[in-house]
């Protein structure tokens, strides 16, 4: 890691103004190349996710290996996973949303981690009730961004733990508490569950290899700062007979306040904009929300505004840019001095206002097919 | 603990000459007082269980306040468990026929945990597929000295889990690694899932309080080396709201070859009588065993043996010996000079071979049953 003063990145914290390069060098992953994102493009049938094409997954382990096995025929899946302890916001769709791409551009099966057990573990201050209340409301989320119940699986922790505890015994084996200590920085002090669940975290990287008794593997877009998380996963693979997952890893969304990542673990909740947010909220939030603006209107039109830091800018990158060329222009003109951040955000909550209006109404729909997604039965008993 | 040098006692080690009186003291636990017995006798319509009435059951936790609930017409069961990493031994037996004599005659229900996972993480070389098949074993041996189908439950961990884990997670939350390493010694290289079995361990004790939503106290009966383990059991009862469970601790029977208790981990075979030894090697065993006689007849005939350090005296008194008078009539004839070794060994093996054969086929019967009560649905998702 870096100085303390430069930045900091690790699962449970994100700080300081992240050089994402420098950052890929530091965690040993490979770079999304201009080929690879090509490549991807051709097997998606010409089109890339906007989260591919804007920049913002950059960095990745094991793609080519995966889908060079893919073009030949061997069948992989997507996996993703939340910890419900609250709202989801925007930023946390970024991972769900290219799940969803794949899915359906590839057709592959998405298995969705919903981790009740691990929050409760996780946060003192959470009850069983709200973690798994936060867990069907997060899952509800997840789902209404528009996948295929007939390809989707989804282990809710507790509800899910006959189908996952038997692979997690045999991964549990394989990992010490030294190396929890090391990956997470988890203390003597810390609780035994907390200690264990990364075991829990692996099964589903494995779970469909095991239940159909062929190689499946596993592919999970995730933000750069959850890679270590799967370092572990990779770590025991091998020893387990399964192909280590292969990852694709994003950049953070900043906060709205100008936090170097949306998140409101230790934060303002002003830093963050929830699905459940109220339109009045929302337009409190972005009106307060940092941007990369000047002092004052005339010396923005003379100088233009930074979009590089603006939190706004952010947002129409990773979500609500219809297109790449729209996206350009809202650039250019705030850089050239043209577009002021107030008429930005009126245009921006034009967009967002509508999204969560719609995935509200998606959101109540998904309520009657969720439960059947859920996992509750273990392929086979050992 | 004492010296080294003088004797160990952990739930995984058993190592010198142990005083049990001072082990008692050193552990904080209470005497088992003639009182108590007394008390217990009348409740079980006036008669005893010979390991109550031998000495062989000593000391207690809570005891007291169990049994005057109990009379004031408040409900508790009996709880007891099995790491499967091999065959029983007799020795295995007295916290088994303890749980039988509780449930015959005061009619409570007997929870029986079988930890196939717990053998897996903390045996290296044992399989997934050895600690189940072990643990089936195990449960038909356990399940023929008498217990009742109808007021007996089963956990057999891993196929058990969706019925324990609700309660595990939020047991898990209040055990700390520091905790485990100062109980059961595990250290950093352990790996998690022998770190977080404890909260599975626990979950029997709170279990019938949580699936009848009312107070249902538990009473262990137990080898007085795991009283660490439901120390923390204990500890933790409070904090969710369950009784403490209440134990009853036995002195450990000696091995064949005079070992301080009878085991195998780390140990010879021989030191051991098992459940399933062929008639010939309970006959080789027993001839083998280590006993407190002399080193000639003539000398033995003249200053009598000592049956204090013999292991064929131990089997009689926790097992054999048909009354108490026979017990006695057998002690005092070993110390005279009356009873010879040989002699002695003959007249356990005339008993010892019907047991096993009769054992043997209660067995058989059980496995027509044994399924049934295995506990394999959660009474509450949370």
């Amino acid at each position: 890691m870096p100085d303390a003063d430069e930045f900091v990145v690790t699962p449970y914290e994100v700080r300081g103004k992240v050089d994402y390069d420098r950052l890929r060098e530091l965690f040993g992953t490979q770079e999304l190349t201009p080929e690879l994102l090509q490549r991807l493009r051709r097997l998606a049938g010409g089109e890339l996710h906007p989260l591919l094409a804007r920049g913002i997954y950059y960095s990745h382990r094991d793609l080519e290996g995966l889908l060079t096995a893919f073009e030949s025929g061997r069948p992989f899946f997507v996996y993703s996973g939340r910890g419900p302890s609250g709202p989801l916001h925007t930023s946390h769709l970024a991972q769900f949303e290219l799940c969803r791409w794949f899915q359906q551009r590839l057709r592959v099966p998405m298995y969705v981690q919903i981790t009740d057990d691990e929050k409760f573990w996780s946060r003192a201050g959470l009850s069983r009730e709200e973690t798994v209340r936060w867990g069907y409301e997060n899952l509800y989320d997840i789902l209404a961004l528009g996948f295929d119940p007939k390809r989707t699986r989804v282990f809710f922790d507790s509800r899910s733990i006959a189908a996952l505890y038997p692979l997690a015994v045999r991964v549990a084996r394989k990992i010490t508490y030294s190396s929890v200590k090391a990956v997470f920085g988890l203390e003597p002090s810390a609780n035994i569950g907390w200690i264990f669940y990364t075991a829990l975290q692996t099964v589903p990287a494995f779970w469909p290899s095991w239940a159909e008794g062929r190689e499946v593997r596993c592919l999970i877009p995730c933000g750069i700062d959850q890679d270590p998380h799967f370092r572990l996963t990779r770590d025991v693979a091998e020893g387990l007979g399964y192909p280590k997952p292969a990852l694709v890893h994003s950049r953070m969304v900043p906060g709205l306040l100008g936090e170097a990542a949306m998140s409101t673990t230790g934060g303002s909740e002003d830093g963050a904009l929830f699905l459940n947010d109220p339109p009045k909220t929302v337009e409190r939030k972005v009106r307060n929300a940092f941007t990369g603006g000047r002092a004052t209107v005339e010396e923005q039109r003379r100088l233009g505004a930074n979009p590089e830091i603006c939190s706004i800018w952010a947002l129409w990158r990773t979500r609500f840019a219809a297109s790449d060329d729209e996206l350009d222009r809202l650039t250019a003109d705030c850089r050239s001095g043209a577009l002021l951040c107030g008429d930005c955000k009126s245009r921006l909550l034009e967009r967002v206002q509508p999204f969560l209006r719609d995935h509200a109404e998606r959101r109540e729909k998904v309520k009657e097919w969720a439960e059947s997604t859920i996992v509750t039965e273990a392929p086979r008993p050992i």
